[in-house]
């Protein structure tokens, strides 16, 4: 069966974790990136040869308003223009900066009959689908647009779809305590201060559109770090959810990794530290960490704690949207699958560990 | 009326700002201070000529173990030591470090019948009561030995008191955004990450010995900023709260100060800088800060945010405690309603403010 | 003799200060404060009744552009119109967003023969002057229009000066770890990083145009902290100076305070700790601190290192710059002097501390 | 030729990145590596199948004291005692905490006459040579106990002995902007502060011992980050050195990286960002960087600023100290050029990049 052709638009903190995830699948061809400016990332990949992940090269493509000149002092090949890529791709992986997506849906996705899957910065109107791969799947299924929920409420429908499959759930009320900046950011941050955003925090609301049968409310505040958000959850069962219930089904969950303090995972930089140490490029993580220890019962409630790592937790799910879209597998169960076998997402837990 | 003497042992962050507080209140008289070496408190107490709040002077007693030399070297004026000092009071408000003050029970206060008013760092069995102004007034009324709740329970219940005497609360659900350390804090820290504590939190725990019909739990997760914690709290009431019949309840709370982001309280920073701006000794603030854009329905619970100005928050309610303990007022309305006066809290709400 | 009439265009971080240092000084009177919006600043100046230092009213005038209906909103009185202001005073101290400055001096301190005296936000042209208190307060004497040095650059020449004029002066070249935002602050920030600046920093440019018979260079790096900048200098004398001579004239200068690790000043934020604790309205500091500890020779050069307080340090030099402009001394002994007696500085070096 | 067999002591942030150096030198062999405690980098090697660098297999052996139930618990394979591979091995890389080294030292290595090198956390006295690859390769020739460089002193050093090589140099004055904790260390740490220490740091004596005929003094101030310390050097050469003098000579050294802030290096997060963009393993980099934009020339001296990322720059200079220990290499030329062949390091500068 031939490979799904797919291109990268925006080769930044989520686009280059994006081309490395599909040159990852054995079902897909990493067709092309394209950027606006020569930056770190692809300065770096100069360096390796413009070799990516699993070997693969990455031909990179020019968007509108690029000034050749630029890539060529820094030595960086260029294979062609935006719509070069477009025409060769069956999808395109629309990472750019918000608002830029909606604008090459319409000059050149929908005149070309190019499908395409948006991140979490554009609004929801450039898609058909507001998309997750496991709470939704189905729903994304042979559509032309989809749109991808942002990194906390990726990771944060994980854990919710995960109990209310097991037992359903009704609500959950939600405190994100988010990191401002991505490591190597200087354009954004915060110094010695927490900031608050109006509450309900968009997480919850988005939330409430992926699995409209949960009525979702939460608080955002920021926080000056740099790895990995955090999130309490509170939430309420079809019908009382204990500790032993939760963790059953949390352990089992190919995504999300259970962790405990006293084994050395004290926060988020834990998780950093220990995706470095196992070697993941970049350090990153495709799994949402969840503390044993912060899982406690409260009435019929039960509350927990998870962290995003918040540059590389929507991959798999846009896999799992590439999927959807190009019809390669037809349920959730299938296409998750498929992507965590290719990733080597949970492959620990086969280990015992 | 002779007015009630005061001691404090321990002139550190809380100390200093005991010191202030009972030197503030027209119906109690500081004796003295104790420490144990020269702090840059007390560098800065003698640099003012040992007059502190008021313009009240601070006579200096030297707690067991110190080393009078090193204050001799810093021109720090020395009254005596500290069994000199707890002669002298009626009571003593130890805000020694956490275990210092039982042996300082041992030692002093039971064999002189001094009574004693502890902070959050002690164990719970130093004490005949752990105490909140609002929440249990009248359990300290006469006693011998009273512990105060940590700043963030401080804080807490005086929020979730508010609405339990509104309307009646049975469930709290709390988020703990801790701040690490306080401004000028050498000796801990945390640098670009979040930790997380097992769960169930003492502040909940502590809030269901306060408050007994309120189940309680939650999740604390340190953070690296030194200004005011800040606690998310999910509360069931008895009945519906409404966003309106909370901010009602909230806006007639003297120790509560509702604070909105449009006018520029953007987070716990801002609180700081308001205090500072406010010309408040050390930029404190004995209010909690609660926004009106945090609070939300979820179903039948209301979530809010509140912001804990951790140096400062627990002095009322330790004059409150002193007040109960020498049977200066009898209710905790009488009781807090001197406090409040005395501080100057809540002025601002009769500005219309 | 009839007190100078100063009016302080901006009531920021900076304006705030200013106007306190002017209601400080027994010879010069606050006319009037004026500012575009009712930021945290001016709602607690309200709440404050509008007094500020020393007691004195701050009567607020708006600035053009300004939506007074918001202020009404607020309950912030209004005074009059910028230009009202400017018609009631000698000298304006200019501490607007940089650029408006300039915009100001062209359209009311020239048509209105107001004098100004600017920030180091403004271009150097907006000014007959660049000034410094100490440096080269003769060269603003009876100007119409002077511009302060930056935070850094002020502090900087304090202790270069100061070197200078005992054993003279002919080269430095400075590090500034600089902090990166004030305590409040959100609009700036920067999370776990170091941020370099290209070399030379403007600070050592601007000690050149300050001091022309001194060579200066130095390299700037952000830190991400708010409370103090901290310089190190590495000078070059005319003769060799000692550790010893270099402290001789450090402990004798008013403005600058030497202080010791041992002592408890750990750092930037022990300093910022300290003015809290001295009572210092919002934790001010007016001298810079110089650390005993860091001062060594290396072959003909000596070394060491000073701390900013970036909110306050230049209060002082702009009332010096009141007093030249204003012809009110005549010489930088005699218009330092009167600064420092009215805002107090200095008093401490007398006690022996 | 028989490689070399080396083991390595502690298995913490620069023991396992000395392990994964050791797998990559072609002529030696990595026969094992020893610790005490089934930490997070252990947890997460067990989740590699114990596979490090180079596929190589890393044999985990225990030190005195382990408790061997809690490797089983985690089902971490132990391959023996302490002793078995001290046994096994040429030459010991000890990277034990602070003082262990020492008592290692004692009670192995000089009984089974094993060499050791010891990182710089131990006491100058454990080694017979306090040793820098190229600072002084020939005298670790043939020596059993070397010491290295900390990983400031030896970034450093790379620096100043490049130009010394190229003009000679006099005198250095270093300010050292210190990052205070790594990625996910929790058990130190510091929040929104500088700290500063005696001066002259440690950094500069260290300097003058390897390199005697260059005076060096300096001044080290802790930042809250966690990304690569960054120093500012003065130094004086025996002759003027412009900046293109000073260009030209770090633009040819294998392990300085030359970087310039427009390209997108902005401070010491962008080096990492860079490096783990790169694909390096765990994000690090075994290259300083140094600033284009920084270099200034004053007077007859020359200033700069570099980067060191201190979790990785020692590892190239230990390779050398095995070299230099076991004979393999006899001068620092040849020395360096094998590490830096089998490190990768420098290639990109035939790149032209």
């Amino acid at each position: 069966m031939a490979k799904i052709k797919v291109g990268v638009a925006g080769y930044g903190t989520i686009g280059q974790r994006l081309a490395d995830g599909v040159a990852m699948q054995d079902d897909m061809e990493l067709v092309g990136i394209a950027d606006l400016a020569p930056t770190l990332s692809l300065q770096a990949l100069r360096e390796r040869d413009m070799i990516g992940a699993n070997g693969v090269e990455y031909k990179l493509y020019l968007v509108d308003g690029a000034d050749k000149a630029a890539f060529d002092e820094k030595k960086i090949p260029v294979a062609g223009t935006f719509e070069d890529l477009c025409k060769k791709v069956d999808v395109m992986l629309d990472s750019s900066p918000g608002g830029v997506g909606a604008a090459n849906k319409d000059k050149y996705y929908v005149p070309l009959g190019v499908k395409a899957i948006f991140q979490g910065g554009e609004k929801n109107s450039v898609a058909d689908v507001f998309f997750h791969g496991y709470a939704n799947f189905e729903k994304g299924i042979g559509q032309n647009y989809l749109k991808l929920t942002s990194c906390n409420t990726t990771g944060l429908i994980r854990s919710v779809d995960c109990l209310d499959r097991a037992y359903g759930i009704e609500k959950v009320a939600i405190t994100i305590i988010r990191r401002v900046a991505d490591p190597g950011d200087y354009h954004r941050g915060l110094t010695n201060a927490l900031q608050i955003d109006k509450a309900p925090s968009h997480q919850a609301v988005d939330l409430m559109t992926i699995m409209p049968h949960v009525h979702a409310t939460g608080i955002l505040v920021h926080t000056p770090v740099t790895h990995g958000h955090i999130i309490t959850v509170v939430a309420k069962g079809k019908q009382k959810i204990t500790k032993e219930m939760a963790l059953e089904a949390f352990e089992k969950h190919p995504r999300i990794r259970v962790v405990r303090i006293d084994d050395g995972f004290k926060g988020n930089a834990s998780l950093f530290k220990y995706a470095r140490d196992l070697g993941n490029t970049r350090g990153d993580m495709y799994e949402i960490g969840l503390w044993e220890d912060s899982i406690v019962e409260t009435g019929d409630e039960i509350m927990y704690a998870i962290n995003i790592p918040q540059e590389s937790v929507t991959i798999p799910e846009t896999m799992d949207a590439v999927r959807a879209a190009m019809n390669m597998q037809t349920t959730s169960a299938e296409g998750t699958a498929k992507t965590n076998e290719y990733l080597g997402i949970g492959k620990f837990k086969s280990l015992g560990l």
